[in-house]
């Protein structure tokens, strides 16, 4: 088991692989990628640096998977750890590490003092099976664990259900420099404000990623500016040239 | 300007490319995924194969649109084409795609009349730089139009924007066989059903995709079971096979 530290200065790279053709198809709205990213961000300092989203195959689960563990830090899997013929990911993780599917002692006996002898049935036993080697991700609201194997971690799609669980994650993970970010609402329009906030972004370029969102709220079109870094000097620092900005140009700034 | 037409029985797939810190991030939540997979679907018999979710940052842009471009029929990306620094999604498909990124003369002209001669500023004028060759998307609600470049459409990243104008994407694509689906709501839980289910899935698995989804609502746990095909009659069949499988079980079917 890996002991949670923090690393100062450092940059930890994750990704997220949303396996299911209920988000692909438009069915189903993904939730998770938003909160997976967030938790990371504020508990862990680890940046989010790439999505994908891939039906339930064996072959594009296996080859995304071999992809992006070895392209960042942390892979975090959603969805197809269930007990129905489409719930393949285990199944795929091991084929993409070449380790074995197997059941886990500990996941098995959890599953089976959960539902009873007489009720774990083959569905049910499924769910306790995972690549040889897997570490068990605790579920205190649904009871099937969710696993780990290598620097991977297969969570469940059932966005109630991996909330309550992601942080028995916390433990395996290296965590990076906690990331901080603010933001300034400002009255205007992104083509107002393009050129001096360009130039910002160049100014502070080592340090800091100045973002531009617009808004229509209540009737008021407006420019969210959020600012990001590690660095909280910088990051204050970039936030009055923000705030210098606006009173140039006569821009009102509200929340 | 491509014909549209209809192709028998034809897969046509496509893959949506999002561009943006602040989904990575997690500050905001995505809709345009579900809204594009939904629309390609019905409108278009057109499959959703792969999300790539990516920061701003255009060697990440260049590589995904080199790859995507190849790998489906059609790229959708959202955001990125706005007037600000961090806006360079045009620019990178002019690098992926080794044309020249250049004032588009109509985007050109509707930007200026739009804004006025007087207020048509370096950052709004950016708004009508594309990859040489690029046809116009238009866009109703806040004039700025997309463009498609090769099989790439690029839209907004602002979901009430994007819904406005991706009818206007309709007239430049090929469109697939129209996927039906039908949706069974089980009062069981999916372990209950999930060898009967795979099954099926089996018996039907050169026509239909059979997916299985838990859900918790009202109180009531259940399971919506999602049939999707182009062939409607063994979509009937498979759909009847459900029905039977819930009476051999003594499950309620419900909406």
């Amino acid at each position: 088991m890996y002991q949670t530290m923090r690393k100062k200065n450092k940059k930890i790279k994750a990704s997220v692989l949303v396996i299911g053709n209920e988000i692909l198809s438009g069915r189903t709205q993904d939730l998770n990628v938003k909160f997976i990213s967030n938790w990371l961000n504020i508990n862990c300092g680890i940046n989010v640096e790439e999505v994908r989203i891939i039906p339930d195959s064996e072959k594009t689960i296996k080859k995304n998977i071999i992809d992006l563990s070895k392209k960042f830090n942390y892979v975090f899997t959603t969805g197809g750890i269930g007990p129905t013929h489409d719930d393949i990911t285990a199944h795929s993780l091991s084929k993409a590490f070449k380790v074995k599917y197997e059941y886990h002692k500990e996941a098995y006996e959890i599953l089976e003092k959960y539902y009873g002898k007489n009720n774990f049935n083959n569905g049910r036993k499924k769910m306790a099976k995972m690549p040889r080697g897997s570490s068990l991700i605790y579920n205190p609201s649904s009871t099937a664990p969710g696993f780990k194997i290598r620097n991977v971690f297969s969570l469940p799609g059932v966005p109630s259900i991996l909330k309550s669980m992601i942080h028995n994650c916390e433990k395996f993970l290296i965590k990076g420099s906690t990331i901080l970010s603010t933001t300034t609402n400002l009255q205007t329009v992104e083509s107002n404000i393009s050129k001096e906030l360009g130039k910002i972004q160049v100014r502070f370029k080592n340090y800091i990623d100045v973002g531009s969102y617009p808004f229509f709220r209540l009737g008021i079109v407006g420019v969210s500016v959020v600012l990001r870094s590690s660095n909280k000097k910088k990051l204050n620092l970039c936030k009055n040239e923000i705030k210098k900005l606006a009173k140039r140009k006569k821009i009102k700034i509200y929340n």
